[in-house]
């Protein structure tokens, strides 16, 4: 479109160190022209000081070309056609993303502080450790809040427990109204929803929701009829139950690739089957539409929804109703499998941090734990609130690139 | 697993009107045994005050069957098989979910107000109006603010407007610092991000941002780098450029559906390549990994990701580069089109609200409009924040239960 940089125009002849037409230079690892082009990084392309690319694409030249190349030690300079715009790349950065000299692919370089993960999505199982309970020990990764907030190596540690495993508690939160608040303002931002910025989650003696009671609740993610979802769940301890209650968690991400490894036609059927989440009260009238196991275009397990309590009846002809049934109550028995699932019981002070896209939470009754199922076992409670993926892992990549290590816990 | 409901035990004879093995019932519409459990009102199963479920998937027998059928006027009374549960369910709403008599798809009857759409999932482009500019006689669709807050059919209208068209403009908000929070309280929560509840969009004379330039800002998508991303973003202007500036708007599901009849193969290189945005500053390390055109599992046009300025290096084969970014210019030149693109001056007090998972949004440059770049024309002061489309859904279907008519605007 215009020429963006000074430089050569290509009239100039290139000097003898030059090699014309140099698509095929070995440091250019393979990277096609408009690759190149569209990542270069000069001034006038990019901000120095954001990184914010100042040209789109239709800014290139659709006939852009190599035009020469000339590498150095650390650095490859290259020159454009057909309007002689110039780049400097480094050598690393571009051997991160070209194709390597042997097989196998080369690890991108972090840039601006992101730990390079080797993987394009952070969010697919890809990325994840899937865990049964003997692989946790039957229990969640656990942290201590006093050292949290002093030390940001232990902060890092149990921020990226929930990267990696999708749950972590966290002791002695002080057990006051409105902790579970800070807690995520350590890792993010809250979302409102119309539950307010802070919710209870109470045993009453007469409830008129199951939350409410003291029954069991099967695993479930929150808030399937809500897009988008809320990703990150905070529920903090403010008063244990006398007996029983016990929190439950189990990593859907296995859950669904148990299902696959052993039912690939149910996966299949609760990859490609939207389904719809439905809530109403006084106040709001939710609903939200998606797949059970919900996919990456390149069929990584990447998001669960699954709440019985909430799912709207399917709209299916009949065989295909039959079929999703099945499916949902294959997948709905390896997410309650007691081999799947880890159990803690939260003290006054814990204050549990889920991955709501991932890890599905539920509660035993509270009757079964002493059998003393009294009115003084109603007097649990819990404070939750919702918060988000992007600021708890863009939390954890700051700390890395500030330079906490990566121990504790 | 239990049998949740006194009644029939099965071993009582039924009366003479019930139709014993009911499962052809042509009341039941088609609807097989495990549905029609899955979805009984009883109050067993269903909690009578919020809706919900109270029993899962697993609690319902695996070789459940439909033992009997009473038909009545408006009620369908089923016993099942094997434990005899027994479940009444409106012939009219089992009507809006079986198969009809003929052929084509009945409407499901909304639930608890929520206004039956014909859509089961009304984000992807099935639910909405596609618009080229002269679909919107060259303007986003209007409001204004005074009667928005004293007209609940003004609001629904303004509101349905993002739903539908995925963009409108609000007239007379007051030009007050903060008063786009008030916007957005009125259609749900902000949504806050490490930008605070509310940002600035302020022309600098030195800037080390393109937002805060006079230059144009090319058609685009807010915070990709972001997941979940923003749903919604609003902007209020305070003050106006004195020349140029205006905002542009482009239906980028519009763009989309026409890249997939004009060039299908750079269609589905961008629905099947997930490509990662990026954005850092000293407090924030974000990466969000995805395709810039989202489908949902059935195909349908979902969420535009589209951002140039903070697309990272995609990492792709050669070959699969070159294809990538050819469908990418596409695809831009699709969303730069001047036929596809509405343009709005924000004048003092205007508030858009735009659905970011659709429409674009861009601006012309300040100094192309009157020739006037001087210090003066760098006045226009913007202020922005972001929610969420759940719940400006929400507040739409309240406004519909409650009655508010549809009329206005």
């Amino acid at each position: 479109m215009t020429s963006l940089a000074s430089g050569s125009t290509g009239a100039e002849p290139p000097p003898a160190r030059w090699e014309p037409d140099g698509a095929d230079h070995p440091a250019l690892r393979g990277l096609p022209a408009v690759w190149l082009r569209a990542n270069c990084p000069c001034a006038a392309c990019q901000d120095p000081g954001s990184g914010q690319r100042l040209v789109g694409i239709t800014d290139v030249p659709a006939d852009v070309t190599v035009a020469g190349v000339l590498a150095s030690g650390t650095a490859v300079e290259v020159v454009f056609g057909p309007d002689g715009h110039r780049a400097v790349f480094g050598r690393g950065w571009l051997a991160g993303y070209g194709e390597p000299p042997g097989q196998g692919g080369a690890e991108p370089p972090g840039r601006d502080g992101a730990a390079p993960s080797g993987h394009d999505d952070d969010r697919t199982e890809d990325a994840k450790r899937l865990w049964a309970a003997a692989d946790l020990g039957g229990e969640p990764p656990r942290g201590w809040w006093p050292r949290y907030l002093a030390d940001p190596a232990h902060r890092r540690s149990c921020l990226s427990a929930v990267l990696t495993h999708g749950v972590v508690i966290l002791h002695d939160v002080p057990s006051v109204p409105g902790a579970v608040l800070a807690v995520a303002k350590s890792l993010g931002y809250v979302r409102e929803t119309n539950y307010g910025r802070l919710f209870e989650v109470r045993a009453e003696p007469a409830a008129a929701n199951l939350a409410f009671t003291r029954l069991p609740i099967a695993p479930h993610t929150d808030n399937p009829y809500r897009d988008p979802v809320p990703t990150v769940q905070l529920l903090h301890c403010l008063h244990a139950a006398a007996a029983g209650g016990d929190s439950t968690f189990t990593d859907g991400f296995r859950a669904a690739a148990v299902l696959r490894g052993q039912d690939p036609a149910a996966f299949a059927c609760l990859t490609t089957t939207p389904v719809t989440f439905a809530y109403s009260d006084a106040a709001a009238v939710l609903r939200a539409t998606g797949p059970m196991i919900g996919l990456d275009p390149r069929g990584r397990i990447r998001q669960i929804r699954f709440n019985g309590r909430s799912l709207a009846p399917v709209r299916l002809p009949a065989a295909q109703a039959r079929t999703f049934y099945a499916a949902y109550r294959a997948f709905a028995e390896r997410a309650g499998d007691p081999e799947a699932m880890v159990t803690a019981r939260l003290s006054r002070g814990d204050c549990v941090i889920v991955d709501n896209t991932r890890v599905l939470h539920g509660r035993t009754g509270f009757a079964d734990g002493g059998g003393t199922a009294s009115a003084s076992a109603g007097r649990r409670h819990l404070q939750g609130c919702y918060a988000d993926l992007d600021g708890l892992t863009s939390a954890v990549a700051v700390l890395a690139r500030d330079g906490a290590g990566g121990a504790g816990s």
